[in-house]
């Protein structure tokens, strides 16, 4: 399915677009910023001859029905302006390689995507138009993500910052500098050698921080930047069986940190532009986390290769932590004192009070986000369903808590939160430290017309979910960690009335959906309702 | 401004489309079809011939944002179908010579406007764009609704079931008949002789009882019948002073009822659909209503001969009950002994429980609306303004209780509902027994980021409001009766954070809104970030 490109601003060159060589051989699309003051001013200076066109408001209005949802004209643009154009094209086409062929593409370049999504008010997939497939394909593509525990690679949801580099992995070399006691450059081959480093497999679950950031944009909006705040539904997180060395055996292997060095420094190959400014993708995690073998070096993924787009031919993998730690296209390893003043450490994945926004965030008043807090949604049924049922419905989903604690409760309830259904234990999927469980329960249902259905999740230290979205609303709309509620449209075939107007609708060959189309039959006949207003005594007293 | 017509369905005439001759000398559009089973039978007939199109899904997805919202191509066909096509223009060229410019028409045949409405989530009025209008301007528009205590005529709400009907006055006669000693066929000139009847004035409100519906629609859509719930904002109320007579008195000059008669119907002389079928606008009220003189038999609307929209040459004003009551181009009045079996009466305006809906609803099953309960609305600000205040912001509104109670006390919160301050009295506009009160209050505001306020009015007879849209969410959508809420996003100068922002933002020539559109500024200074982060110990523990 080719995507559309709704509203493409075309790029109109001023002057000269600069050209930057590729430093290393068989390393394309990569440009060592970091390395060089000289390169990022010359972008500096070139992006300021621009007026490159404003974000798209995708907030105060309904998200668009194309998909892609958000194209990135802007970040394109960037591209085009500084020569590297290329890489648009060249990521689009991992995309499309790699990916499952109904990706949601939250935004196509740099390339945001999760598998299908529930609809949300006003959302409409287009895969997922009911019209267009069958209601079994529809039920696959609705479960998909939460119907095997492990996630397919095809299907695991990817937030990327910049474009696809494409590294050789015979020319790949990994290099451990700063305040580490024995600076060393280790090819892949190195690292996977097992006479000098253990190899490690974990189960891990990597969730962005904008997983459910559509709960927050469509009841409050927030900051913009459609790089940074792509409007995510449930799909940003998945589970997979990662492969490789533990950071840790390879600062040990380097002699390990000198000089009170507290944090690891990680440099992706990707380039990232900020505030009319360049870098590569650079974060940081605490020493103390690495020590505990919890951040993976790893060039498998599900036992394959890493993908592209998912960081190949290594990549950093930080267990319980935000996804954006897990530094792709990893390219060299610093030993720092303070966390990284690189900008994406610093200036983004900040959570803030609700009372802070564009009149008063600062970088230092928000909390820097690390490990995840206890989660969980409701996959199946999705927001605004109408379920004719027998007095059950079926529910699934995930549930998942960072910082190695793990799910070890779910509970749905069918009235908005009053009344709680706990899964039972047989329901619920493997127990990882690391990685998310799988639910489903079949839920006893009285009540017709709107529900709200809400899950929520206790983790092993029994944190649990904030109950609203506003408890948790924060202006960058990070971390939607609120009880998820869907309104679904009840109704119950085992009562009499209904199941009689649904009898009545088939021997006229009628449907009861949509529900908001008028019935076109009368409601009672003339002798019914005389004697229902003859058992009520009429409209108004008699007296 | 000419209204678009949005995807406007051509339609195709199928066999011959009959003729009904107008049956009165000087009575244009008026067809007498109650008098006529084999005319009703004839259009029964018609309509069979042809597929109409379907009502516009309006619920589901976000509103059009064109002007009119809704067209009403199923109504114009079924008119075009039966021969009364030459209504839909006529109606519509009184719309546009009666009505204010800048109406927003919520259902473009049968007429339905209101006022320039509020802006509600994915509904912008294109009047209301802030590109195309002063900022003075549209604070007039915001606020015209609440700026006079009597509506003028061109800013009152329509709600129109079928075409206007050209009545010319001198032909004009009111029939009086069924359960009343002396049958009677009255003039206009006979109504306004003082000597036969005397005059009464009174400042009624008329209120659809489908007010503020939007807030249902956008919560939980139900019946998607675009006449019978037309989308309506917060203006489908006005109030007017009515001239004219008791119908008490024109009943008492027929010598009163007789045969144990409990009921008045009502006839108009517009022409109704519903199903297949076609009517007059008949609908009825209680003699125990008339008795005490709340029912009107209205010529006058502030001064002026009603106008042509409104009911001319005369119209019922029935006090405190839901407007669909307050029958216009009244025709013929009768005697009856239980409330009218015509659809409006019997079919329509039926107020269901949250567990009714489409799988189960029933004529007998749902109240009928008569009186209206007490409501109040927020007009200003608007739903998801973004205001820039220091510690105080205003705020205008209406509040109103149908039945004879009146709004004793309006409340508002600044926080969805905890905190609740008094409207001071003097800040309330004129009691009347059966009108709306205007009221406005600055209120205290300390916090920044998004608010819910939100406003409740106790009546009379100290009836309140429920708290919640879903507190009284009912199938057909109506009487929107839950305390009205608005999210505002605070921005207050007072802290001095917020000042130092909006100074940086003036120094350089930027502007605060659109708030989602990303600060292009540095939030903050290396060193600041440094300082605070000393002050703070940096991100992590120390130990």
């Amino acid at each position: 399915m080719a995507p559309a490109e709704p509203n493409a601003i075309p790029f109109r060159p001023k002057g000269e677009i600069p050209y930057f060589e590729e430093e290393r051989e068989g390393w394309k699309g990569y440009i060592e910023w970091e390395k060089h003051p000289e390169k990022k001013k010359q972008v500096e200076e070139v992006l300021k001859q621009y007026d490159f066109p404003d974000p798209p408001e995708f907030q105060f209005v309904p998200l668009p029905k194309t998909n892609p949802i958000l194209t990135g004209e802007r970040f394109k643009q960037y591209h085009y302006a500084t020569g590297l154009g290329h890489l648009v094209d060249i990521s689009w086409q991992y995309v499309l390689k790699e990916k499952a062929a109904d990706m949601t593409h939250v935004l196509q370049f740099p390339y945001n995507g999760e598998p299908p999504r529930s609809k949300s008010a006003g959302v409409h997939h287009p895969c997922r138009e009911k019209n267009a497939l069958s209601n079994q394909e529809l039920r696959y593509i609705q479960d998909r993500l939460v119907s095997t525990e492990i996630t397919r690679n095809e299907d695991f949801f990817v937030r990327n910052h910049g474009g696809v580099p494409e590294i050789d992995p015979e020319k790949y070399y990994l290099e451990i500098e700063g305040l580490v006691k024995n600076p060393q450059r280790l090819t892949l081959k190195d690292l996977q050698d097992e006479s000098k480093f253990p190899r490690q497999t974990n189960v891990v679950s990597l969730q962005c921080s904008g997983t459910r950031r559509l709960e927050q944009i469509h009841q409050y909006p927030g900051d913009g930047d459609e790089l940074i705040n792509a409007p995510w539904a449930e799909g940003a997180i998945g589970a997979a069986r990662w492969t490789g060395v533990s950071l840790k055996k390879v600062i040990k292997y380097c002699g390990g940190l000198k000089d009170d060095a507290m944090h690891i420094e990680l440099f992706g190959a990707d380039t990232y532009f900020k505030k009319g400014k360049v870098y590569n993708y650079v974060v940081s995690v605490p020493w103390r986390k690495v020590k505990i073998n919890e951040v993976l070096l790893a060039w498998e993924m599900n036992g394959e290769p890493l993908p592209k787009l998912h960081g190949f031919p290594l990549r950093a993998v930080v267990f319980g932590y935000i996804g954006a730690r897990s530094c792709k296209w990893l390219y060299k390893i610093r030993g720092i004192k303070d966390p990284s003043e690189a900008p994406v450490q610093r200036k983004e994945y900040l959570y803030y009070t609700p009372q802070i926004g564009k009149q008063n965030a600062l970088y230092s008043n928000g909390f820097s986000i690390q490990d995840m807090p206890v989660s969980s949604a409701i996959i199946s049924p999705k927001d605004m369903d109408v379920i004719t049922h027998d007095g059950k419905v079926k529910l699934k989903g995930w549930a998942y808590s960072g910082g190695g604690h793990w799910p070890i409760r779910v509970e749905v309830s069918p009235d908005g939160g009053a009344i709680w259904y706990e899964v039972p234990t047989e329901n619920m999927s493997t127990k990882y430290y690391y990685a998310w469980r799988l639910w489903e329960i079949e839920l006893p249902l009285d009540p017709e017309g709107w529900l709200e259905f809400c899950v929520r999740t206790w983790d092993s230290a029994l944190n649990t979910q904030p109950t609203y979205v506003r408890s948790a609303w924060n202006w960058d709309l990070h971390v939607t960690s609120s009880c998820h509620r869907i309104k679904i449209y009840s109704i119950n075939r085992s009562k009499p009335a209904t199941a009689a107007r649904l009898k009545a609708l088939e021997e006229n060959g009628l449907s009861i959906t949509p529900i908001t189309k008028p019935l076109a039959l009368e409601l009672e006949t003339d002798e019914q309702y005389q004697a229902s207003m003859g058992e009520q005594h009429g409209r108004e007293p008699l007296e």
